[in-house]
């Protein structure tokens, strides 16, 4: 039973209720406009809070509940009167139980400027889930992207068929965005628990959370899968995935944005491109967009057969609409 | 009939036409999802002007038009070209004339910032509902809040049973949030019908707007009720409800937001607390959110068993699901 | 089949396919919340890209995808990672082949201060639609506004019946707002097409766009009717339509804004007036609003008989009904 669940680490699903999104995000992809699930959100709402702009995120959640036959609010907290560190207003308790009364689920954005400091956002959440009756779905927050990490693992499953013992390689990768960790670190713990042997790869300085790196272990552990550190891309060598990615330095908000972007823009070889993926094992390329061409990959590796950033872009519908229909129906 | 009727004040409407809103949207609260109101406004819109940000209130009217089978647009004046004092652009006269053509009604909230002078924003609904065949709703202006009071006291109703006689307690409290006096002025009107004795209580230079005060005066009249203003908290006792809120004093738009805030922090005696509580016939506690904790009211207060203010939130939404009905259907 | 057809311009239309936007548009006004088209949309998505604010286009837009039973996404590209001249981020491509994967059909709108020169809108939506593998649909951009071409033609149409060889005065008008030229070049080019004796006039320095002006010339050819441009307003004489509306001259990007308002400010003698409307053949008032009174017409035009601007922008909602259940059917 999932109905009422949160969702704001995949880490706190079981793989039971993980495979079971996965085996009905499938079904609803086969069969995108039929009957099954047509009305599974009829006249329900969910409720986006967005402290932080995004394209495919508020597309992708509003679409899926647009889909299931209800309707998904785009809410800015800038537009409200929520108290901050800063200002007077309204307190998370009562915000979240105000909106326990009206939608059938919450979903919550909150990451890189919106915060000013790591696990910022994961609070946010965390009291979100604490004071509202209904499921607190994560669209992104700094630690985790967990809707990220499911449009991964299917897309990857799409094209590989089982994960298990398949080799990824996690990148680092110059660029100009200053990325939260979220996406990253939630695929990492996933892609681990599925049973494929991971390796992160990032220049000095570009470590992740050390909480995630020990989950990480954990995992493999359990799993049986390997998974190592590096800070060159030699294993890129017989990778079955390459994975690139621009993500922030754990500095990011003492020295701030301006400084992240000098010290990204030294290391531009740190690029997927077809170099490195002629080292490969034929990998599949994915990114969890919005993609910077020429920094994060090069158009010959975007563009290539191998690479299926659109399909996990639009699984990103498939297992969002799963997820609410799962956990609001 | 009420259809096509225009909702900016309850004053304007009859106890009968009232009462069947409220008749409704008890029927609605009992059957949420039920088939009964599933259609009424099946693909018509409510377009919602929101000249003011707003978290409640968008989300309650949006949900109701989604719960009711529609849909509302949330729209921003700072995105479109209206003309203004300042600004030329399009004419109210023009820009209702042609939302007539578009949607099944129009809801406006305009207050606190959108306006440099208390009665600008009752100017302005009344302009659009000078020129829009379709019904005008208030959703929140300057002047008065009808939703929020037929909330308030479909909420004490559920609570209380028959309102007649029982004693209400109005109070300013202090805070930070220099709020528009519309939701205080529409409960004390709605109140005062509904039989209740009122008392508003508030510190020097916190009056309300005279023509209000007038008004119920003759509500009071004319209901059989009582009607009493106090510069203390003395009516504490023995109130059957107790409703605080800061507001704005009548200075406001001349000497600015920053000399109230300073002004209303003068007064951090007076809050809803547990002593107050004490003295009253164990009083439920209202307030419309949102809602400054540690200023309006204590922590106690807010979490005590007596306090109702969830609920009454809720009721936003049913009232307004069932105001839209029975003006747009 | 217009299945799948992008709408840039109706000038890529055939005639035949115009006629059956229009025949569907009647029926569809006809029978606005009928069965036939009922759920033509039903549960998808029109992602709606506003590069610029406006009233009416959205309000149109959302309706029309609302009433044939889908929903329209109001996205705002200031809230997304888009990449720019000045801004790292995600290329149109990226973003339109994801969107496409989301969405069954995309608008945008993109003129005036969006942009910094004249071309630079049109080329935006050529991007998005040469990457998107559903149907692009311009909600105004620097060049072409085809559904408000649509939109004037069916109004005139249900007023005055066939528009063979009927007379239509567009003249410049004295305002603030600085538009650009979508609406009255689409209009022009379609008028003409329909078979129209089109004058356009303006002050020296308010010329059009030397294609689009080729373009009228080979379109008047074609159907047989005429094509002039005049300096000063004796055009009025015999006119069965004027059409007004303040645009900006070639140099705005240029000079700048304010200049441009200075400008248009000298020209205050080239207004719509009852003197002018007097020299008529009792023509029809048009404008595609939103309307600046008492510069681009008197009010005494503007709420005249023969004034049918609210007419034609209910069509909006209408032809935009009819384009979108054709293309994203």
């Amino acid at each position: 039973m999932m109905k009422g669940k949160d969702l704001i680490t995949a880490q706190e699903w079981s793989l039971e209720d993980l495979e079971k999104v996965l085996r009905v995000a499938g079904e609803m992809k086969a069969d995108r406009f039929g009957n099954k699930y047509a009305n599974v959100l009829s006249r329900k709402t969910f409720l986006m809070l967005f402290y932080n702009p995004s394209l495919r995120t508020r597309e992708s959640f509003e679409c899926a509940a647009t889909e299931l036959g209800g309707h998904a609010q785009f809410l800015e907290p800038k537009s409200m009167r929520l108290k901050s560190a800063t200002a007077a207003g309204e307190e998370i308790r009562d915000g979240a139980a105000v909106m326990s009364r009206y939608g059938g689920g919450i979903g919550i954005r909150i990451l890189e400027d919106a915060i000013s400091e790591y696990g910022e956002g994961e609070r946010v959440l965390r009291g979100y889930a604490r004071y509202a009756d209904v499921p607190v779905i994560s669209m992104a927050h700094d630690k985790y992207h967990p809707c990220q990490a499911l449009a991964d693992v299917m897309g990857l499953r799409e094209h590989m068929g089982s994960l298990q013992g398949k080799k990824m390689l996690i990148m680092w990768s110059s660029g100009h965005l200053v990325r939260s960790w979220c996406s990253v670190q939630s695929t990492l713990l996933l892609a681990l628990r599925m049973g494929m042997n991971v390796t992160l790869a990032h220049p000095p300085r570009y470590d992740l959370d050390p909480e995630v790196m020990e989950q990480g272990k954990r995992n493999a552990e359990q799993a049986g899968s390997t998974f190592e550190i590096a800070s060159d891309l030699n294993a890129a060598e017989g990778a079955d995935v390459v994975y690139s990615r621009n993500w922030m330095s754990p500095y990011r908000y003492e020295h701030g944005k301006e400084t992240e972007v000098v010290m990204a823009l030294e290391h531009r070889d740190w690029i997927c491109d077809e170099r490195l993926m002629a080292q490969t094992n034929d990998a599949y390329f994915i990114h969890p967009m919005p993609m910077e061409r020429g920094f994060e990959a090069t158009d010959g590796v975007v563009d290539s057969k191998r690479s299926i950033i659109y399909d996990i872009a639009e699984n990103r519908l498939h297992v969002q609409k799963a997820v609410m229909a799962l956990t609001m129906r």
